[in-house]
């Protein structure tokens, strides 16, 4: 099996996208210190560009790779923020992303992969059909797929957004990350392992999506099976390359209720008066849940995005 | 007539309230700036002690009294940020704040004026009442009247938040600013004047709220008879004190309409993931319209505060 990511991949990577990302800031509540009695650093992803921290590894995948693989083009499916951050990423690079959609696609979502100029290709809304379009549009192109989570060259990206916080905040006693297929949060547990060895790194996931939780406490890959969860961006089960490593590098997985996740969305809005997506707030859920003992700590989170549907806020 | 607020009364106000405020961040986008071509810089009072600007001049007002005259308390009528901001402002120099606020104002903004510690007296619902019920609780406590806008002291706090913006951005061409009483238009005004002489300063109003556009057009105060607009923070009309400042060193007034601002707003809470009230949205509006020539131009932008009830947002 493959090592995981190095200590200098990281750094090579964090090098590689500064100047295609942004520093995102790392913002403090009064309220919330005093609410939980810690010391609470989030770190603003919702600030990044395409509004998520799936930027960082989309632009490290694709500036990494050698110029006459990545000529070809690259491709993924997603509707999500995944393929955004992809068409944003070949198009500074000035390659094609070939981006397969389902064909239910919000049209929001499928006019800002064209407005980063994506090529799209539509299909049946079921993930065979996804894969199997996915695969003819390679076979098609010599395109690269770039997979949003399950490779080595995206944790290494999401990894630099913990590694920031740690140079920006300092090194915090905890970091609470939201965990949908392990990318994010497999980056953050390396970042911690290499640049703050004190740093425990605990994960927080939606009840309804909790793949994650029952793997980790069964030693082996359990994937969800029809979840639900108001945090869209974590429906997806955890990848086989990430699985190892948040086996190993964190601490602990905890779970909270879609109702808390409202309930932490509502605050975040109203208190530190910026916009996330329902996924971000669920490491504040846990908080608000008392999952996880903070009381006199230092703690980062990560606040992974704010790509949301104004119109139809769950508060 | 008493002469303005000096360029040392505000820089004396800039030293005296910087323990008890945040100094805001500055922020920028990429796609506002390509949308509008020109360099726009959002000062981000959302952010501020109280989630609006208010703080900076209730806090200059209150700790720029004597002890002998602040020790009996300070007052005022008022339903929103400057009610909460002066009871803050109060507590933190351990005196009594009185306010007076109408029986059928908000449950959240009677709870936040309790919740820093303000002593609330109410009364019928109208400007007599108000004024009225303000005179007899300064009689029987001795508290010191601290009027929202037509006040030196408070002027001079608010003219703090666009000498920060001067400081950490450069010195801008353009100056847009909301204007209500004019609390925060002249302390604007003036830090341009003093600090930036190259910078024009230009004030964004509500149609239906337009007595200072009116006002500066004429060159006479023309109050506003039941204004009517979404900004609800710019119903009011500008103070005596305020006028004879805006008309000297204010460049223009323009105005928009209900729906620029919410279309302004959205554009805000969507591109920059920020929560802000309506009133801040007014300047942006203003480049929606087309009211101001910002082509090329280093343009800041002060957005005036973030409270803004999230169940009823109006896009």
């Amino acid at each position: 099996m493959k090592q995981f990511p190095s200590k200098e991949s990281i750094i090579s990577a964090d090098r590689r996208i500064q100047p295609y990302i942004h520093r995102t800031p790392v913002l403090t509540s009064d309220t919330f210190n005093r609410m939980f009695g810690a010391f609470l650093f989030f770190k603003c992803e919702n600030f990044q560009k395409v509004g998520a921290f799936k930027s960082r590894g989309a632009v490290n995948a694709v500036f990494s790779m050698d110029e006459e693989v990545v000529s070809a083009g690259v491709a993924t499916h997603s509707s999500g923020n995944h393929a955004q951050a992809l068409a944003r990423a070949a198009r500074l690079r000035t390659i094609p992303a070939y981006i397969v959609m389902p064909r239910n696609a919000p049209q929001v979502k499928i006019d800002a992969v064209r407005n980063y100029g994506g090529n799209i290709t539509f299909c049946e809304p079921t993930l065979k059909a996804r894969e199997e379009t996915l695969k003819q549009v390679i076979e098609k192109t010599g395109a690269t797929e770039v997979h949003p989570y399950d490779n080595y060259r995206i944790i290494e990206g999401q990894a630099t957004c913990a590694l920031e916080l740690i140079e920006d905040a300092g090194a915090p006693d905890l970091l609470l990350c939201p965990v949908g297929g392990g990318g994010l949060l497999g980056g953050t547990a390396l970042s911690a392992n290499y640049f703050s060895r004190k740093t425990e790194v605990i994960a927080c996931e939606p009840e309804g999506a909790d793949d994650a939780y029952r793997s980790f406490k069964a030693g082996r890959l359990m994937p969800s099976i029809n979840p639900k969860t108001i945090a869209d961006g974590l429906l997806t089960s955890l990848g086989k390359r990430n699985f190892p490593i948040i086996m190993k590098y964190v601490k602990d997985i905890v779970t909270v209720s879609d109702r808390s996740i409202v309930e932490a969305m509502r605050l975040i809005y109203e208190r530190m008066k910026i916009v996330i997506e329902p996924s971000s707030a669920v490491p504040l859920a846990a908080l608000l849940e008392n999952k996880v003992n903070v009381k006199g700590k230092t703690v980062g989170i990560i606040l992974s995005g704010g790509n949301v549907d104004l119109k139809n806020l769950p508060f």
